[in-house]
């Protein structure tokens, strides 16, 4: 039987493209061969991997000035690339510290050159005293928080500094401005399709300006030259991708996936809201993530309880992360309204019962 | 109708475990999603995971003073990784140019720091003139080329120096002494899993004496303190190679696939020895590659038809690499010894008919 899969990443994916992908795992469409089995530059691959880049393009409407890559090694990877490639000798680059994640990435900065601190705002989505250095190299924001469940509503304006966002757990939960962006960065799995894939959204202009100083297998303009095959893709990862961009396109694109994702937070964040003795939300209602809803207990025995219970009712993935501990209930495409319904059923009747 | 496979990387897998992925793809072994649904830290991805590393650990004999590590990226990652972890300011890395590939490592290396061409040998195993620096910081070699068909069959004594191998394209086809090694790493897509993990085996000595002034993300050290879980690892890739271990132990281990191998190779090359005037092999016979067999034919006309007959018998994947032209045979373990009988049989009657 299949569970209610709350996981924050691996996460849930469409069943239909599951199954899918089962039904062509051991020959792909008539091809004598498993789609892992073919050449990355083959013709039969290549169709998935032109076809994925595209429907990217498509789904987020990516203007002609920005380039499109896959790339490996997760957001983490990135952390690092994003300062090897834009953070010349001498210069500073902004980093906005709303998260965990956040502060990973501007960690891995301050071994390449400055990372400078414009904000500290944990638990808070729009920083009020977001102090910009207007020389810095980029400013690199986190769109969505998965630890602490905040989330960027509207994005800062950085005038003439290229921002730069690690867009792991929301890209393709929302619709965006591409544009108004130098650089995004965000793993696949969370939205997008299995761990092992990463994709790159990036600004021509701000991509020309890299440094040339740094070994080829680590800049950007390797795998935008060779349209993501500088070298193997991970050709499973991006054939998932490309049935998750399609199914998402069949349910109405990024506007129509925005508005069911809404509709599954505010359900949830509802459930809270009715119960604020019960269950207590860390994170102030304008920063409230869409797609991460983190939430505690009154007390960790209650919280250990309540995550017992809920398997039992199927629904999984509901801890929240070792690094911040209580709940928290991800809320990702692929989550259907049916599973966010069962959830807030199980939700109420645990709060009633515990305290009866 | 399945096709006889012999794709240089991403190749061929064992049929049987395409039919286990395929039938538990949608749901893990009753656990109510896909494995790559799962959380990369619970209980049974975690299990997959050490199993994975458990397995690499007993087929090659790893010894107590190696450590086994998954990353991502692909060799093209480690060119780069190699001298940022291991090339330190004012030192100089020896590097064996024995192809394509150990060329492109070499040039990544050269961004780092000296990168020494201590030998230059295409088309030969074993170089005569390998002229070693023992001042060097490393020697780098590449144990199979896969464009070139050449391959050590023995390695060379680097003395103190400490020797790091690419063996992307032959590692789990024979047996090495792991212990000899300083570093080895191998992409995945020749005959361990699908495109999209990199396996590294790494000396716990040579590892203490690593840089530190990289970022996190791009020292081995990282992977290796979190056994492979420092951030999320492509989780689909590591479960297949698991059972692609599972199946080389079945077989017998390492000492039985390397006598199929053996046997494969011999009979490919049989067929070329005897057709000197038709079928041209452009490697010394003392360098001759178990798992890239490559040769040419007396045209490109005939080199065209070959690869379009060859398709006819079901026998796909062997036209050269782009960068060198002509035939490559590329008889990774997955490759059945009746695949490479049709394939025999089809060149013994091409040649003949071409020549009638």
């Amino acid at each position: 039987m299949r569970l209610h899969n709350f996981n924050p990443g691996p996460a849930a994916l469409p069943l239909g493209v599951l199954e899918r992908a089962r039904d062509e795992l051991v020959e792909y469409q008539g091809s004598g061969m498993s789609i892992i089995e073919h050449s990355h530059r083959g013709k039969e691959y290549g169709e998935v991997h032109q076809s994925a880049l595209g429907l990217v393009r498509e789904l987020l409407a990516v203007p002609d000035t920005h380039e499109v890559v896959f790339m490996q090694g997760g957001a983490h990877l990135q952390f690092s690339l994003v300062p090897l490639n834009f953070l010349p000798a001498g210069k500073s680059a902004d980093y906005v510290v709303s998260g965990g994640w956040a502060e990973r990435a501007a960690e891995e900065a301050s071994f390449v050159g400055t990372a400078r601190e414009a904000a500290r705002s944990i638990g808070v989505q729009n920083p009020t005293s977001l102090s910009l250095d207007p020389d810095a190299a980029y400013v690199h924001i986190t769109s969505n928080n998965t630890l602490e469940g905040t989330q960027w509503q509207s994005f800062p304006d950085t005038g003439s500094v290229p921002l730069v966002a690690d867009m792991s757990s929301d890209l393709f939960s929302r619709r965006i401005d591409v544009g108004a962006f130098a650089l995004i960065y965000a793993c696949a799995q969370k939205n997008l399709g299995p761990a092992g894939v990463t994709l790159v959204i990036i600004d021509k202009g701000f991509l020309s300006r890299a440094r040339a100083d740094v070994p080829p297998s680590l800049r950007y303009d390797s795998y935008v030259r060779a349209q993501s095959l500088y070298n193997t893709p991970p050709t499973f990862a991006i054939y998932m991708s490309r049935y998750v961009l399609e199914w998402i396109k069949a349910q109405g694109g990024l506007a129509a996936v925005e508005a069911t994702n809404q509709q599954k937070a505010q359900q949830v964040y509802r459930v809270l809201d009715e119960h604020p003795s019960f269950y207590r939300s860390p994170v102030e209602r304008a920063s409230r993530s869409v797609m991460n809803v983190v939430f505690r207990l009154p007390s960790e025995a209650l919280e250990e309880r309540f995550l017992a219970e809920a398997k039992q009712q199927s629904l999984v993935g509901l801890k929240g992360h070792r690094l911040v501990g209580g709940m928290r209930a991800s809320l990702y495409n692929a989550v259907s309204l049916e599973s966010t319904r069962r959830l807030c059923d199980f939700m109420r009747t645990f709060a009633a019962e515990s305290r009866a």
